[in-house]
C-alpha cells in the first residue's frame, strides 16, 4: 500500500462508497459495514460518521477513540454485506470473511489488506455521540493500494440494492 | 412528482449522490451544489450536511432554517458543476442554468422540476454550525419524479471527476 497525501483523502469519501470500519479493543479486532459518513473538512481531513449504539463497534470506538475506515471495491461486495449482517459480539469477522488485518501506523485498529484504500482515524469530538451516535474523526494517515486495477466502489441504495461505479465523466471545475 | 414515504428517503441520500440545495431568503431563491451530506436517522429522516460559511446559501439557510435538497440525474451534470462554480451573490442561477423552481409544500425554498427527487427540510439543530458549518435537518416531505427513466446519479471524486452510477447489484441483506 502506498501512502496518500492527506489533502487527497476527500476524493475517497465524498463519492459516498460503502466502507468498512475496523476497531481494536482489549486486543480484539472487529469490523463493521457503514454508509453514513461524510467529509467535514479538507485539511486536516475531518470525517463525520454515524456508528449506532446498537453496533458492537460502538463501545470500542468510544473507548479507544481510534478506528480505520477501509474502502472495499466491488469484488468484496458479498463480504461487505455479510459483515453488515452479523455482529462482532459472537463472530470473528476477519477470520470468517477472509480479511487480512494489517497493522496501521498510528492507530491500534487494523488496516484491511484486501481494500482499495485505508484511512487511520482518531476521534476528535464526541459532543454529538449521545444524541445522534455521530463521531467526528481526523484522518491521521491514509493508504491506497495502486495494485488493484478494478477501483469501482459500491453505493447502498437500500433494501440490499447497490449501485456500482460506472463510467467516469470529467467536467471542468473550480472545485478541488 | 409523486410523494415519497419518509422512511424511504435514506435510499436516496445514503449512496452519496452530488445534490443541489435550494434556499429562499427575502423573496429570492438560490441554489448550490453539495457533496458533504449523510443520513443521521431513518425515522423521522434526519440528514446532516456541511454548508460552508463561504457559500452564499449559508446565511439563507441559517436565517430561514429551511431548504430543499434536490437530486439531479447525470443529464444535469454539466449544470450541477457550473452551479457549484458561481455564486448566488451575483447570479440568478435558476434563470442562468434553466432550472424550473416549483413551490414546495412545507418550506419556502423551491423544488427543482428537472431533478429526480426533491426533499423538503427544516433545520433542527445548529449546535455544530459555528465549529463545522454542520447543519442537522429533518426531512418533512419528499418527492420523486417517476417519469424520468435515466435515474443514474453522479458522485464527485475530486478535481472535476465524477463517477456515474453503473450496474445495480442485489445482495441479500438484513438491512433495510
Amino acid at each position: 500500500m502506498r501512502n496518500l497525501p492527506l489533502p487527497k483523502v476527500y476524493a475517497l469519501i465524498e463519492p459516498g462508497p460503502v466502507v468498512l470500519l475496523t476497531t481494536s479493543h482489549n486486543g480484539r479486532a472487529n469490523v463493521m459495514t457503514m454508509s453514513w459518513h461524510m467529509m467535514l473538512e479538507f485539511e486536516p481531513p475531518l470525517i463525520s460518521c454515524v456508528v449506532s449504539s446498537g453496533n458492537y463497534s460502538f463501545a470500542a470506538l468510544r473507548a479507544t477513540k481510534q478506528c480505520v475506515i477501509a474502502i472495499p471495491g466491488v469484488a468484496l461486495a458479498p463480504q461487505v454485506v455479510k459483515i453488515g449482517n452479523c455482529s462482532g459480539q459472537d463472530t470473528d469477522k476477519f477470520t470468517k470473511f477472509g480479511l487480512t488485518p494489517v497493522p496501521a501506523a498510528q492507530v491500534e485498529a487494523p488496516l484491511i489488506d484486501e481494500c482499495l484504500a485505508n484511512l487511520e482515524l482518531k476521534v476528535t469530538d464526541t459532543r454529538m455521540v449521545n444524541k445522534y451516535n455521530l463521531f467526528v474523526l481526523e484522518v491521521v494517515n491514509a493508504w491506497v493500494d495502486p495494485g488493484q486495477k478494478d477501483r469501482r466502489t459500491i453505493h447502498h441504495q437500500g433494501y440490499g440494492s447497490f449501485a456500482v461505479d460506472g463510467e467516469t465523466i470529467k467536467l471542468p471545475s473550480k472545485m478541488r
